[in-house]
């Protein structure tokens, strides 16, 4: 089959991969549509020693399901983390943390930048029929968006900020908007301020954030600046919540975290199903975030255009309608 | 009067000190027992710029209230944050955190090296009559131990690691020893280990501690070491805890606390009165953690037996007796 493949951070179009064998209690999936994320980029840049098909968000339909033929058809999106579910963090309920652990196209697992790829039957979740493919691709970015609120509960009253207006910030500002509470979010872009100013969000520019204090500040830029800003803007008592993944190593005045005791909360994947029922519900709108949609041969200029400075999602289709 | 003075990261015995003239609400308070801390070696070293009397933890007796006449004679302890009372931070009740504070000892009010100190009377709460001198000298750095029970629930069923025995691990280990969970203390020195004993409490060796994960890790050295010991040994989604000051910035592999969905607490002072019925009740016994006490006269032997590795609590004698 047809697939995108990393190896030394390289990252190639292959015609010669072979279909995945679906193993037991697993489905082999038709990629319908993919979506790349800034964990993808990070991987062509040696955050993680990863070779084999990247990619990890998806939405598929299966195709072979040994152990459930009944949900030949299904179309489906799936969680990316497959767990051992007998060590002890599996059996403590963090199997998201599951030391044995793969990733899909992250660790061990040959991803959705693909024309079929294949899952344990229990991490595909069906998707509502009114859920299109170009909405429903957003569901693992959105569960990871809504994770925020699993670890933190975030009152009306809260002064929140959001730095960082990209594919993930705009998530996180349509998810957190929902609460009520006084929302803004630190965008550069015009097409980001325009996504934004579409769901009645408030935008605001880094330079006129001076001597604002947030009860929560969410950092979602993934690079050193912003996370100095987190510390700036956040009040004594207030919580940063670290939602974007770091390449390097950041240089930490921790006496300053102890003296305003600041709490600080790394947050990661989450849930599918309660992002599916907003999906569903049309609360949450992702498909304004779409900038382009790629055939996987064209793999190389999507990458591309996700770096470019402002974009917002870019989308691989890896068969041929 | 008699006091030590910092100027220049320098420490000076000095004998042509004012004695400090109470303000309205103020009261004069004698100082009959003062405690050398961290923050103040870190003060000697730079920490921050402060010119004054040194000290902030501190046994007296008020000798002058002009408010509050009744209250001389009383023994008090002193809480070391002087808050304006309406500022944004004041009105919404996080005072020890107000933009223009002045700290004892610390921030721009001296401190309690000294014969004499003057403090609101509002911050002065009264000793009871059943705890000593010695034992009452710890209630500053004991409220802060307490402060992390304020700020994050302890279960009987956790996992909790302290790093670090010195003064302030050790007033942790016996605050958190109460909450009854499986507590764990890493203890280098002979000295440290024999008074976690003494308190029922279990020490273990870095060496030894590879393989164990704790849901709640405590950092209370103030070194890098410390603080990577926390990352390492702290379960996916739990809590490090930092409790110690750190003069130097800490290079942070941020993506590590992202991706186990770690948090991280910073944690300070805390209120004086749980500290102190906990002292009354006799259920944290302090005073074996004291090394020696000096005449004031002798501040600089006094500051050189703290710095020495393994001491514990080295405390002042401001008057003569």
């Amino acid at each position: 089959m047809r697939a995108l493949w990393l190896a030394n951070q390289q990252l190639t179009y292959r015609k010669d991969v072979s279909i995945p064998v679906p193993q037991p209690h697993e489905a082999l999936v038709k990629v319908l549509l993919a979506g790349i994320c800034a964990t993808d980029i990070q991987l062509t840049k040696g955050y993680y020693p990863y070779t084999g098909v990247l990619g990890h968000e998806f939405v598929g339909q299966i195709m072979q399901a040994p152990d459930a033929p009944e949900r030949i058809g299904e179309r489906v999106v799936g969680e990316i983390n497959i767990a051992c579910g007998h060590c002890q963090l599996c059996t403590k309920g963090l199997s998201t943390h599951c030391e044995n652990r793969s990733v899909l196209g992250i660790i061990n697992k040959n991803g959705a930048f693909a024309e079929y790829l294949t899952l344990p039957l229990k991490n595909l979740i069906a998707v509502p029929d009114t859920v299109s493919n170009e909405v429903a691709i957003f569901t693992e970015p959105l569960a990871a968006a809504l994770q925020i609120q699993q670890q933190l509960t975030i009152q009306a009253t809260d002064r929140v900020l959001i730095i960082g207006a990209g594919r993930l910030g705009q998530l996180i500002a349509q998810t957190i908007v929902l609460t009520g509470c006084d929302l803004k979010v630190v965008a550069r872009y015009p097409k980001q301020q325009q996504c934004l100013e579409m769901r009645g969000i408030h935008w605001i520019l880094e330079r006129n954030i001076a001597g604002h204090r947030f009860d929560i500040v969410i950092e979602a830029t993934g690079s050193e600046n912003g996370f100095l800003l987190a510390q700036q803007t956040v009040r004594p008592r207030g919580t940063i919540v670290l939602k974007s993944t770091f390449k390097n190593n950041v240089s930490l005045d921790l006496s300053r975290i102890i003296v305003s005791e600041v709490t600080v909360i790394g947050s990661r994947c989450g849930d599918f199903r309660p992002a599916l029922r907003l999906l569903a519900a049309k609360l949450i709108d992702p498909s304004l975030l779409i900038d382009k949609q790629y055939p996987l041969e064209q793999g190389e200029s999507a990458f591309e255009a996700v770096v470019r400075s402002g974009s917002l999602k870019i989308l691989l289709i890896p068969n041929l309608v």
